[in-house]
């Protein structure tokens, strides 16, 4: 350890040089929280989140409010982040569920967006109310449309994996899912394990599979949960194999660490405590972003679950 | 995920078949803990953890009592677990710092310790009151008396991969004090990141400046802690070159979750999740391990901090 914080730096062969973090945090992590945040902390959060060196910043999601009541003030936050008091120099990507959320999103002049896909039947039952093949029936008119507004358009795959309800999930359906999203017009892949099951070896035999299905690794972001602790393993194994997008939540956000299932997100600060003694270049002041996550952890009344947010906190917890 | 709570299995190129996991939780775990357990709990303990298939548990240590009161009952639960009603079929290492605390474990009968070096000045002179070479020179009568008496000897290094005090540590120096451990007759040597600021790619450099001096990889273990969550990458990374031996604690023993520092070693469930997903054996029943670590922290009064035991436990937490 340096006296500044940081991990000593030794390179390993095989890994890309540089890796950009899909920060999460304030609408995955968010809409995971108990709590419901004020618009004027969430556009703070982002801001911080952006001054701290992240350049991709996942701010809200433009699904019905009923649905995530967490997110209800994406209309309201959104202006706020790409007004004069906003963010500058860094892509602010959104969600949309169906061709509503995308005009909603469109409106206010975003030029990022992502839709999410499921790989098992189930969660799509879940999460969308529909089977698969409907929901990529569902997404045609989204990415399309999206595309002639010349934004920039990410296929989330939600239950890569494995399946709450089904169990395992085989690779080919999700090779099957990822090129169906790819040929929709998708510009990028994130594969989501949302219950946190992967180990490094799966990881690395999905992202085989996907190469060996024609879908170039260099287009796909890794989404890992730390239920089972294996969230950085897993990020490091996909590093490997050519990926060069990791999302991450600041702080840890969305994982109580008080809860029995805490599926939360890989914290933000432990990739970049990786990535910072990799050698990989990530462009994050690491001092800054815990600062940011304790800022939000006092705002959200509870430590931060991210390990070196704990480790480095100026604060007795 | 499959029905019985174990993850897929996808095997990873240049792993080892099988890996030994020397469980540390009834040693390094209590001994941090602030609880003093009492001696049928800890017997116990041990009983169950050997049931739940780890074959080296490392059960006490024989440093004066004043230093670790948590251990202070080494004389006394020694013998229940080397009599009728202890664990069959398992290692039980025992640390000595000195030949006193040798003298007290061989008339145990135990025939599997460990003395605990220091890689760096500072920590030598906080945990023996002596210089890196003074402790060196107190191990040799150790080392020399206990391979007499027919014991297995294990080697700590601790701070191989940072110091609190002195920052970060050249591998040059851990090449050295690994090299006179094992000169002096040590069976095995553990690397331990106590401060837990490695990341992999130093794993890996350090592995490889051993194998260069002559230490061979085979004859180590790796004992990380969890501080800034590395510890599952780091074995993966150390697993990759040829360490076969992986020191871990049932449950996370040792970290609080709850603790600004948490410097807990890495939960034995956690890496066994990974390894199981490997496809790496490691003889362990998961469940019943599981199981183990929930029943230890009823008696400690709290959650577990390994986030495999609360994805799994069975009780609302």
């Amino acid at each position: 350890m340096t006296t500044a914080g940081l991990p000593m730096t030794f390179p390993l062969d095989g890994l890309p040089a540089r890796v950009r973090i899909h920060e999460v945090g304030p609408r995955d992590g968010l809409q995971n929280e108990r709590a419901i945040v004020p618009v004027e902390v969430k556009a703070e959060f982002v801001r911080r989140l952006a001054d701290a060196g992240l350049t991709t910043v996942e701010a809200t999601s433009f699904v019905h409010p009923k649905w995530v009541p967490q997110l209800a003030d994406a209309e309201e936050l959104y202006p706020r982040l790409t007004g004069p008091d906003g963010p500058s120099g860094v892509r602010l990507p959104v969600l949309v569920p169906n061709e509503r959320g995308l005009d909603r999103a469109l409106a206010l002049g975003a030029r990022d967006v992502a839709v999410f896909g499921s790989v098992t039947e189930s969660f799509a039952k879940a999460n969308l109310n529909r089977t698969v093949e409907e929901s990529l029936t569902m997404f045609a008119p989204v990415v399309d449309r999206a595309k002639e507004a010349g934004a920039h358009v990410r296929g989330y795959l939600s239950m890569c994996f494995g399946d709450p309800w089904e169990g395992p999930v085989a690779l080919d359906r999700v090779v099957d899912v990822a090129r169906r999203l790819l040929d929709l017009g998708c510009d990028e892949l994130s594969l989501g394990d949302t219950i946190g099951v992967a180990t490094a070896g799966h990881v690395g035999a999905l992202l085989t599979a996907l190469d060996d299905g024609g879908v170039d690794n260099t287009r796909l972001a890794v989404h890992f949960h730390d239920t089972y602790g294996q969230a950085l393993a897993n990020t490091l194994a996909a590093l490997r194999h050519g990926v060069t997008t990791v999302d991450a939540s600041a702080g840890g956000l969305g994982g109580c660490p008080y809860a029995k299932s805490a599926t939360g997100n890989l914290a933000t600060e432990d990739l970049v405590w990786m990535l910072q003694g990799l050698g990989v270049e990530t462009g994050v002041d690491l001092g800054r972003l815990i600062a940011t996550s304790e800022w939000m952890a006092d705002r959200l009344g509870r430590p931060s679950p991210s390990r070196t947010v704990r480790a480095l906190s100026h604060k007795e917890q």
